[in-house]
C-alpha cells in the first residue's frame, strides 16, 4: 500500500484530553480517533492490526470445534432480569425505544443472550457438548474511561460459550480453552509477558482464572511465579498464603499488569434461570453446565502497546503488525521499484511514496512500529537497508535476501 | 463441516410472532434467530451468507480505492446537534450514560462520526479525494419491526463515503460507485431483478438513486423501464410525467419492491455545519463536497431470500450460499468416503451425517438452500447424484465430473 494514498496523517504531538499512553501513541500514528472518553474509532492501520489479532482468535476458536455466529447489541430488559443482573450490574447500558416501547439494554456481554438461543435446539445428551464464539462490540457504562483502548464504553470482544451434560466435560473444556488462551497471547507476541492468573473464582470454584499481561499500565496487581509461569492476583494473595499454588513457593514477584483474558465456569448460573435443560440417556432432564471465555480484541491491542513501546513509539510484535515491511526511500521515487516487485512478489509492504522529508520518513516509520523497515538510498546501489524495529542493527541486503535478513 | 456437529437444527413449523416470509424462512432452516422485533442473531449458516456477502461488498469497495475503517456505534448528542438531526431523526435510539453524564446516539449511519474524523486530516487540496468505508452495525428505533431482515431495529451495513474537492470530481466518483453497486446485485444473485432507481434527491440534486430488487415483500413501488434497465419510485414518478428519464418512453411496469442499496451526493450537508475545509490551490479555503454510499448486508440477505425461494425452501444465488455443495446420503456412513474426498480437494461442502431419515435429509436441504445437492445412495454404486436448487433435472456423474456438472 502507497502512504500517500492513507487518509491519516500523523501527529506531531501528543493529543489533548488523553491520558493513556496505548491511546496517544495510537492516536498519533494515526491508528486510532477518539470519539468520545472510551469510545474509539478504527482507522486504517489499527484495523489492520485489530483484524490480524480477530485471525489469530479465530483460527484457534475454529481449532477448538467451536461455530462462529453473530448475536445482537440490543437485548431485552427481560432476559436480564431473567438472569437477576438487570439490577446488579452496573455498567449496564439501559435504554427504552420510543416506538416498540421495549426497554432495552445494550450488550456488555452475551449470556443473556446466548442460553435462550440454545434453548431452542438443546433438548437431549446427544445434542452436547456445544462451543459458540463471536467476534462483535460491546458496551460498559463505565465510572472512569481513562485508560484508552485498557476499559472502553464500547470495545471489541470475542466471546466463547461452552455447554456440556457434566462436570468433567466442563473442566476437561475449560482445561483445552486455557490451553488454547495461552497460544493465542503467545501468537500475537505477548507470550512471555502473559501469564495465567488464580483470581476470585465467584460463585462456583474458589479460583478463576484470567491471563495478566506485565505492563506499568496495568490496573491490576499480580503475584508471578517464574518457575511455574503462573501468577497470582493480588485479591486473592491471602487467600494462597502468599504461596504459588502449583509449586509451594513463596518467591513471587509483584507486577502491574492489565487482564487481556478471563475464563469462567458459569456451571448453572444462567442455565438455571434461563431452563436450558437437556435429557440424559437414561431420559431424565437435567440443568445444561456452562463455561465462557472472553478476549478483548480492542483491549488487547491496548495491551500489547502498552508492553511493547520505546520513546519514539510503538513496537509491534510481527503476528499484528499492520504490514511486515515499511519501505522508506531518502529521495522520491528511489523506492518505486523495489517497492511494485515487492508487491508482484505477495509482500505485505506500506511503501512509504509522501512528498516529505526522509527525517519525517524515519520518525513515522518509529512510531507506526512495523516490524521492518526497508530502506532504499542514493548511496546503496542495488542494495537495501534492513532493519528490525526492536533493534539498533542495520543490515545491506540483496532485494533476494529481504526475507533471509529476518 | 459435519452437520451433525452443528449446534443448530431445523424448525418443522413456521415460527410464532413472525410475520415475514424471509425471516421465517431463515428460522426454520436456523440460519437467524429472533431476539425481539427487528432484532436478529445470525446463527452459523446465516452468518456465512452474510460473510459471502460481506467480502463481495469489501472486495468492490477496496477495488474503487477505499480504505476499510470500523467507526464506534456510541455517538455523541453534540455531533447530531451540529448536524441538526438530533431533533429531526425521529429513529435515533437517544440515552444517557449514568457515569458519564454524557448524552449518547447509538449510530444509525455515520456521516456525524466520519466528517470530525476527516477535519483532523484534511487540509489542502492534495489530501483529496478520499474514500472510507465501513461495516458493522447500525441502529434504528423502526415504529413498525415486521419485515424480518428487511427493516430492522439493528443490522449489518456498509457504509462508503466519498470527500471531494469539486463537484465534477463528486459527480465522477458517484458514476463509479453506481457502477460498482450495479456489479455487486450482479455478483451476489440478484443483479437480473434489481433496477438503478429514480427515487426523490432531498437537499441538492433533482433525484438521487436507489437500487431496488423486485419482490413481492416489497415496501416500494417502482416503474420500470426494461429497455434501460432503470425505474423510477413512485414518490417521484408524477415528476417525471410516468416517463422514463433516459429513452422518454411510456411502457413502465409497476412492481413491488425493497431497496437494496442507495448512493447520495450530500455536497456540503454535513461538511457545512461540521466546518470540514480545504485550501484550493490558491490557498483559498472551500468547503469539503461529499457523496455517501449505504448497502445493508442483513437486508440484503433477506431481499435474497424473498426474491429466490419456492414451497419447499430457499434458493440461494451460489456467491452467497453458505456452502457450495450439501451432501446427502440415503444410509448412514455412505457418503463418508466422499465427503473426507471432497474436503481434501478443497470443495466447501456441508455433509448432511445426522441420524434421520432420508427424507427429512431432503427437506431440509430444499429448505437450506444450498445450490448443488449431491446424493450418495446404495444403488448408484461408485456414481453421485447431483442436482442444481433450483432446478428438476437430476444427473448422475462420477466424482470427478461433479464439477463439470455444474
Amino acid at each position: 500500500m502507497r502512504q500517500s494514498k492513507l487518509f491519516v496523517k500523523s501527529l506531531r504531538e501528543d493529543p489533548k484530553n488523553e491520558e493513556s499512553l496505548n491511546a496517544k501513541l495510537l492516536m498519533r500514528a494515526g491508528f486510532i480517533h477518539k470519539v468520545m472518553a472510551g469510545v474509539y474509532a478504527f482507522l486504517p492501520l489499527g484495523l489492520r492490526v485489530i483484524k490480524k489479532i480477530e485471525n489469530i482468535i479465530r483460527e484457534e476458536m475454529v481449532s477448538l470445534g467451536a461455530d462462529e455466529i453473530l448475536m445482537s447489541s440490543l437485548q431485552t430488559r427481560e432476559a436480564w432480569e431473567t438472569s437477576g443482573r438487570y439490577a446488579d450490574l452496573d455498567v449496564l447500558f439501559k435504554f427504552t425505544s420510543y416506538y416498540s416501547k421495549g426497554d432495552y439494554v445494550l450488550g456488555p456481554t452475551h449470556e443473556e443472550e446466548i442460553t435462550p438461543i440454545l434453548k431452542q435446539h438443546v433438548f437431549s445428551y446427544r445434542d452436547l457438548p456445544i462451543y459458540v464464539f463471536q467476534i462483535q462490540n460491546k458496551f460498559r457504562d463505565e465510572k472512569r474511561a481513562k485508560s484508552g483502548l485498557l476499559r472502553g464504553r464500547e470495545f471489541l470482544m470475542k466471546d466463547l460459550y461452552s455447554f456440556h451434560t457434566d462436570e468433567k466435560d466442563m473442566e476437561d473444556f475449560y482445561e483445552l480453552s486455557s490451553a488454547t488462551y495461552s497460544r493465542i497471547f503467545e501468537r500475537v507476541g505477548i507470550g512471555e509477558k502473559t501469564y495465567k492468573t488464580f483470581a476470585s473464582g465467584g460463585t462456583f470454584s474458589k479460583y478463576s482464572h484470567e491471563f495478566q499481561t506485565v505492563t506499568p499500565a496495568g490496573e491490576d496487581t499480580i503475584y508471578i511465579c517464574e518457575a511455574c509461569k503462573l501468577a497470582i492476583n493480588e485479591e486473592v494473595i491471602e487467600d494462597v498464603n502468599h504461596t504459588c499454588p502449583q509449586c509451594g513457593s513463596k518467591e513471587l514477584r509483584m507486577e502491574k499488569s492489565i487482564e487481556v483474558g478471563n475464563i469462567f465456569k458459569m456451571k448453572d448460573k444462567y442455565s438455571a434461570p434461563f431452563d436450558l435443560k437437556f435429557k440424559d440417556q437414561s431420559g431424565d432432564e437435567k440443568i445444561v453446565l456452562m463455561g465462557c471465555y472472553g478476549i478483548g480484541l480492542s483491549r488487547l491491542m491496548g495491551a500489547i502497546v502498552e508492553s511493547s513501546n520505546d520513546e519514539n513509539g510503538i513496537i509491534w510484535p510481527e503476528a499484528v503488525s499492520p504490514f511486515r515491511f515499511h519501505l522508506l526511500e531518502t529521495k522520491p521515487g528511489l523506492g518505486q521499484d523495489i517497492y511494485q516487485r515487492m508487491v508482484a512478489d505477495g509482500y505485505e509492504v506500506l511503501y512509504d511514496d509522501r512528498d516529505v522529508s526522509f527525517g519525517e520518513k524515519l520518525k513515522d516509520a518509529d512510531l507506526f512500529g512495523i516490524t521492518w523497515r526497508l530502506v532504499v538510498g542514493e548511496k546503496n546501489k542495488d542494495k537495501i537497508e534492513i532493519k528490525r524495529r526492536n533493534e539498533e542493527q542495520i543490515k545491506l541486503v540483496e532485494y533476494g535476501d529481504i526475507r533471509k535478513a529476518e
